[in-house]
């Protein structure tokens, strides 16, 4: 069922936010203290989605970064991120995507990235992982990358870091090939796609990160904490390409 | 008779490139003391626009970041950079584009950016622009920013700038409301289409700003050295949406 389920929620999705994409939008402020877009769009979308969950899966819970979260308990929560990089969004880059993933048992099962500008869509089930988009529909499979020195690595910004998480992530971003800032969850997505290596965050949200797990985990890849657990609730969070590469930069990120 | 021949140019890089996008490609280091990746789609596309530019105008110069330079005294000289932003480009980030610029008299008269995984083309002549693309051609108009508080800044990356450049750099940046990274020619369509207010960067070679000169000044923008001199040979840059802007902020950077 859940994959023609999440076409479902991407289309819906969709239609609720292209047609702000490159438009003047309403932008407020969530926060006081600092620039954190929410547009219209953001809004339509989750609500969208809420929706159609709603009315097929009233026993499900729902957590998503606009409205309240619904029966976080349940044995299926949905976790909704219509617009992960609202920044990009309101700078007219392709390189922003509406996030579900669905989180069983506590475990993301199932996850869904869409980008209806350039027309992609990712999914993964934590065992296969697949594209569909320009190009055509092809497996999604990570790249191995033995040395740290070969490494491609991203990160939104080093701003997210504490002190000393910040520490850490340089004893990395030194050592890396290519480092490169600014991307969200693209960057996860070029990651399962076998051309990125390694994401290096922190203070992720549950709606961040839930829905890249099965994705890149089906493409071959590890998503974790640095402390090497669970990453669907967010926190620190280390996505490799290459599941040695993985161990071999936990040990580096231990605090 | 330009814009028909730019679209040929275009044409020609993008047959070139976009079979290499997202591939496994063969990547060079062109400098030993660091990354400056060069595909092998990069040197097929400036050799398909230069094979058309010299059958079509022979006595044109052609100024390009692959091959050697030819002729640059001319009346008309093509400056070219069929892969701006090489590093997206490997990642797999849809934020490059080809470069095709035409500096006449020694001064930008004619440029253009295209994007062929999204299938995107801007184009100007300095008097107007304009935009093809997903979602239909318009023209494009840069938007009004009164305040520096109320801008976007966009600069691919701090450690493009000298010491003391970076201090005039930073100066602007404490004032923005948002300042992003990482974007190469991507920042400067979307500073013609209003949905970004500034550009500041250092170090430019000419074809990473030529072509977008007479986009962004046929959206209404103004590009200039921080000095306030025409940009068509690079160095320090300073691309903005309002004219207004644009002097305050000269102010600011000056040396």
């Amino acid at each position: 069922m859940h994959l023609d389920f999440m076409d479902r929620l991407a289309d819906a999705a969709e239609a609720a936010v292209l047609p702000h994409f490159r438009q003047s939008v309403d932008v407020e402020n969530k926060k006081t203290d600092g620039f954190d877009p929410v547009t219209v769009a953001d809004r339509a979308a989750e609500e969208a989605m809420r929706s159609l969950i709603s009315q097929h899966y009233p026993n499900h819970g729902v957590l998503g970064e606009e409205f309240e979260a619904v029966a976080t308990g349940a044995e299926h929560v949905w976790i909704l991120d219509p617009i992960d990089g609202t920044r990009a969004f309101i700078c007219g880059l392709p390189t922003w995507g509406t996030l579900i993933g669905l989180k069983s048992n506590g475990f993301a099962q199932l996850g869904m990235m869409t980008q209806p500008f350039t027309r992609e869509r990712y999914f993964g089930d934590g065992r296969t992982a697949q594209y569909n988009g320009p190009g055509g529909a092809a497996a999604l499979k990570t790249r191995t990358c033995a040395k740290l020195e070969d490494a491609t690595l991203f990160c939104t910004t080093p701003q997210m870091f504490s002190p000393g998480r910040l520490e850490k992530f340089r004893t990395v971003e030194d050592r890396v090939r290519l480092s490169r800032y600014g991307i969200d969850c693209y960057a996860y997505v070029m990651l399962a796609r076998g051309l990125v290596d390694l994401v290096i965050e922190d203070d992720l949200k549950p709606y961040d990160i839930a829905a890249l797990i099965p994705i890149i985990e089906g493409a071959g890849g590890r998503v974790t904490t640095w402390s090497g657990d669970n990453a669907v609730d967010g926190g620190s969070i280390l996505a490799s390409g290459d599941p040695d590469l993985h161990e071999a930069v936990l040990d580096l990120l231990a605090l």
